[in-house]
């Protein structure tokens, strides 16, 4: 059963995968990656959905600053994204939404592909595969180091199964190419717009997190941590560091005080927790006293109480840095997720459904991960209006973890995960 | 005698002082700076060496990064500095030295003046005497925070009198104007090369630093610190922060706990400790270990030994704090400077010359500061050669310290500077 | 079936457990409590082996100062421990076994109760059972805070019924009463004596660690920690505080660096961590920098490996603490547990013996801890031989965590542990 | 002049100072010190005024506490301190004033020694010259480290030349013998009694300080600092770490975290300050998350402003600690001096007196030091009444600095001392 579709498809998958991967974007600034996903999706013959009719816009979290916005929308213009789509994306109104109505009566059927990338350096090494290949990325201290570049390629290679397959099909399907997952920023905004509302199965996924071999894939996913993302700014009164140093009233020092002591929350008995200061910048100049300074923080819990436990400890210790160093702090909220809890009646589905794959080899049922993922909102939403939800993982070999600057997974795994989305397609919404 | 001189020029002086204040420059990228004081000395008629000319390229510390560099160098062509100047100053080979010879026997005088910015925000408060008279920096992130606009405009003044009153002097003059004194790093690259090697007088001074009143000067200035600047950087391995905390090894961990214990190196007895971390950054993204940071250091000692005392321990606890977190670190020095002693024979001869001044009130003997000046590097070559060199102070009232948002000072002083040198210029080189 | 026991025993039960509770003993300084333990079995005719003969004295690990023990031996004197016993004991040897042979054919069962205190200071509030009882801690600074006192009485309850009922008994019994539970020094010491070579069953548990309502027992307890105990010892050098600071090498600075640092240690994917500085203490004067420092640290895993992992981390940053303030540094190990497997065929058995229990209302087959237990050595021993271990939990409710100076236990949880034990006895060992 | 005088009383005045170096007692614990002091001037003939005659109670800081007042009386009994004595110095009402009156008009002189030592431990270093001629301390963590030994000798030296030489001298002389110097403790509760309030000439000074040659003695001491003793409490609650470390409330981590920030609060540009945490207990087990925590803490500035500015810091720190980590937080001020200003015009007197000293080669006007002595009390005091004030210093090689293991002292500079003291006398007080 259209085993063949994957042996047309895979050039191409491969090829979306790395003219994406060349060309990385930061949340809310996927001007370009929107377009290149839009661009195909027309040809498809989706009905597109972009800016403001994809997302809530007043819902996004941890929005860019103005000037970068503009920079790299100037930028997106050169690089040829035409001015209608432009306007409609405007100050970081990115992602967009693809739907695909077959006009039989059928389950509404919903996919999320994230698309942002990591403000990571790429490594040059010779032995990083993208790297050997030339198409690693072109932007300095931006990386696809987590796999979107591929989850984007799997969402259009599923829409091209839809759109090519569509009289074999029953229902609906709604793809959510969704932006500024990192951070967990992007996932609320396609939410709150209603998406979700009517969906009777969302399917998400991962490339790698754990590493498995190609051809293994979970059908479910337990230990997804909630989390919450701060910004933390602190103001205190910049001096002459050598004739008056009294006079000062440090930031850095609050900064550095509060990282070192939020290391240093107390684990807890009932479940997992994380915490990472991912971002430090403080001072301007050698010989000055920092008046000012600037911390990204994100704590994590195995469970929505130990994820409030971990933010009280973690305002408390930024604001008493604060304090001890006499300067003052805004503590802003920018990202959340919530915890993730898979239907576990699609596992035996999904385990059915993949059975005929040539290239899903074994289908695990649940594989534990400890990350946080804002797809935890469209699955809640989901859940909450009585669909059912799961986020899979597909394997792959990992030299590196995710986020490191030679990430990368093995190629192969674009296409079982197509295959296996597709057999899951097959079970549920053939005719 | 002369008075008229002051009086005439006054309206210049802060016309000069407003304009350099309205577009600062960083160290080493005073590209504007350096043309705009070239052309006045030019029709003065001085004789200018710039580039290669007035600095030993090898000499300069802490360079900035070659594209900040060529992006400033855009910047000054298009602020239409001619491109023969720009030639001669390009990859911040910037300041100048100016001659002048009256063909009369008679000593050699020099006089050194800084004319480089610090990276500060200036304050937009109506209060503040820049905003409110609409010459406040239009630069983000660059300020005249700590008097160097005054001081190139009181070199300006010293400039003309030696001009307009050439006749009248005896001797040989000449005018350093030094980039990058911020971080002690280029008074070294214009001794070096040789300017002040048959120096028999030397004049600096800086404006401010005590709050005095206007028109009240000190001859020399006991207590600068010899100082040490150091860069380091962190490197360590970045990792997702949810899903393998454990791979990481945290660069900004290193480097906050470094900045903490810096900070706590045990005062000494012998006399004047200092150190700062003017500058802390790290980190890429929320939810990334750091794997790189990267820190600005400043270290300063009442006495050679005391400096270097503090120079050990600052690097002691960095390559520990590097160890403790398992990343590697390299302490990079960037920046030096020398304990200064002011030729205390001086102190009379100015008192007496300055005594028939009448805009100069006081002269105090010595007034003491704990800050750290290169100017050390030059008056030390000075005395090495058998000449004599003081520092001196410009009385101005002080409502917040330099290097501070708000710093400012009272443009009368630059009148009471002028004046100080003019009456030195007679009692020293009048025929 | 024998409930009559448990109501003829329970004053006394709970009499033993007010008599050790009020005095409470650290670890290796047990002498009254032991002399106690072995009087009452003496009476009820058990073969006893006490000091050396109990344990291997070189496998203590953590032994107190010999001035410590030395005040305790005299102590234990006053109190009327014979001299023959105090002449065993000497040094630290506490605790002891006591054996039953039935000298019918059947299996070797092992029990094992640990019966040391926490350095605590008990509660008087009046709201505290044991300070409204009048039975509270009669020794400042020392306290049952974690319920071993109730675990002795349990020992001595079952030790009676065996005694009594040794003619419905086959097999034989040893019954370990194991001094320095706290800190996991003192297990391996009894586990080299030989002990449990050969013994088939070996049954321990703990009281409390999870609230559960009295009646609820678990059968298993997966999720016991590995863990490693250190003492480290920082060695500077003093001096006057104001006079000459720079002279001083600070211990002090050093320790509270390592202990800010070590909450730090980043958390791991695969398993639970802990770390925790117990004990601080350094300097001698206010106006003295200190020259000595010491810490008692303890870190844990859920895996060995992840113990391992927090093992080196735990002492590359007590290494850097002591470098940055350069300082010397001893690092010693005081103490390990390892993990604990308890074997799942015994789940089935203890329900099943205890179904006709009337005091144990609930078996749950299995409640995860996550604490760290020295009876890790004893049951991998017995599993090593072939024989089958695990470890239980007796519910009670907890109003306070355990080493919390008002930790207490609904003592009607003795009743139920040893009607429990009494059940496994008839269930494996009856006639 | 009175050579004679020390040439007889030099073998009393080293076997003074070695008896009193082998049993150093600590602040308001001086009892056998006290005692003995006290019998020699009585034999010499002197006043004495003992316990609540001679301090003011409630004028004492820091007082020891209750249980070690107590220990250290009945240990004192054991010595042989009198009955009648201990009654009257019970409670730390140590210390001694003794009187003298000549019957002649003339001024009133004060002189002023302090007798109490340090919880050092003194080194048994076969160099260390106390240790080699069997002098050392018998008290284990208590030592003379400070030359206070010294001090009372010198004390009981002027005694004598006063006593035996009574006829040839007029006016009247009071010596205070003050206990609990280190802590600034003692002075002002003899302050407070009224013993200085007619002084005309008020003489007091220190053995060492600066290393400098048997037979120098400075005249004056300028920079003796303001400071401010504090002791710190941390009160959290305990936890078991492994089991529920989130219920803890760290009481040692908010100790660490003040130690490590009180170091790194800014120097400051108009003179020195000083911070030292002399020592921290915290914690009372491993396993324990610690729930109370300890520290003793000194801040020290050149002027009483900057004193000031150190004590509003380190207060301001400590309380942020402890919020930061939820404990609550008492800060108890045990101690204080103030600034020293001898007066001047004693110089040239000191220097013409000990002209004819054969033992003092050279008074030195002014010799700057960086300590704290409360001592500050006393001289204020007099000077406030209109009276003269100095702190000399007696020079000897110091092999190490004060407050070190192996501290030591000439004892030739108690010669020299005695010797000064009398010219002194001769000079102002000869008939």
């Amino acid at each position: 059963m259209d085993s063949s579709f994957i042996e047309e498809i895979a050039p191409q998958l491969i090829k979306w995968r790395r003219t994406l991967h060349a060309l990385p974007e930061l949340g809310f600034m996927e001007y370009i990656t929107t377009y290149r996903i839009g661009k195909e999706l027309e040809k498809m013959g989706f009905q597109l959905y972009i800016g403001k009719d994809a997302l809530e816009e007043n819902s996004r979290l941890g929005l860019p600053a103005q000037a970068d916005l503009e920079a790299h929308e100037k930028k997106a213009r050169e690089w040829g994204v035409e001015e209608s789509w432009l306007d409609q994306m405007r100050g970081g109104n990115t992602g967009l939404v693809a739907v695909w109505n077959t006009g039989r009566n059928g389950d509404h059927v919903g996919f999320r592909f994230d698309i942002d990338a990591l403000p990571i350096n790429e490594s040059a090494d010779s032995g990083h595969h993208p790297a050997k290949n030339e198409f690693a990325s072109k932007e300095e201290n931006v990386m696809h180091a987590c796999g979107h570049d591929g989850h984007t390629a799997i969402g259009l290679g599923v829409a091209q199964y839809i759109s090519s397959r569509s009289d074999h099909l029953q229902g609906r399907f709604t793809l959510l190419f969704q932006p500024a997952e990192e951070g967990g920023r992007g996932a609320r905004a396609m939410t709150d717009k209603g998406w979700l509302d009517d969906v009777d199965y969302l399917y998400s996924g991962h490339i790698g997190i754990q590493s498995l071999p190609v051809g293994t894939i979970a059908a479910t996913t337990p230990g997804f941590l909630a989390s919450t993302k701060y910004n933390a700014y602190f103001k205190g009164v910049s001096s002459h560091a050598g004739i008056n140093p009294e006079l000062g009233k440090n930031a850095l020092l609050a900064a550095t005080t509060a990282a070192n002591n939020l290391y240093g929350i107390p684990r807890h008995h009932d479940g997992v927790t994380r915490v990472n200061v991912g971002k430090l910048a403080a001072g301007s100049g050698r010989n000055i006293i920092p008046g000012d300074s600037y911390m990204e923080i994100e704590v994590r819990g195995g469970t929505p109480e130990i994820a409030e436990y971990m933010a009280e400890k973690a305002t408390r210790i930024i604001q008493a840095a604060a304090d001890m160093h006499d300067v003052s702090c805004t503590i802003e909220a920018v990202g959340v997720t919530e915890v993730v809890v898979c239907d576990e009646e699609l596992i035996p589905k999904i385990t059915e459904w993949c059975a005929t794959s040539e290239l899903v080899k074994e289908v695990q049922p649940s594989v534990p991960v400890s990350g946080s993922e804002d797809v935890s909102f469209i699955m809640n939403r989901v859940q909450k209006h009585g669909g059912k939800a799961t986020f899979m993982l597909f394997g792959t070999k990992l030299d590196y973890p995710h986020h490191h600057p030679q990430f990368d997974f093995e190629e192969e795994a674009l296409l079982v995960a197509v295959d296996a989305y597709i057999h899951i397609l097959n079970g549920g919404s053939a005719i």
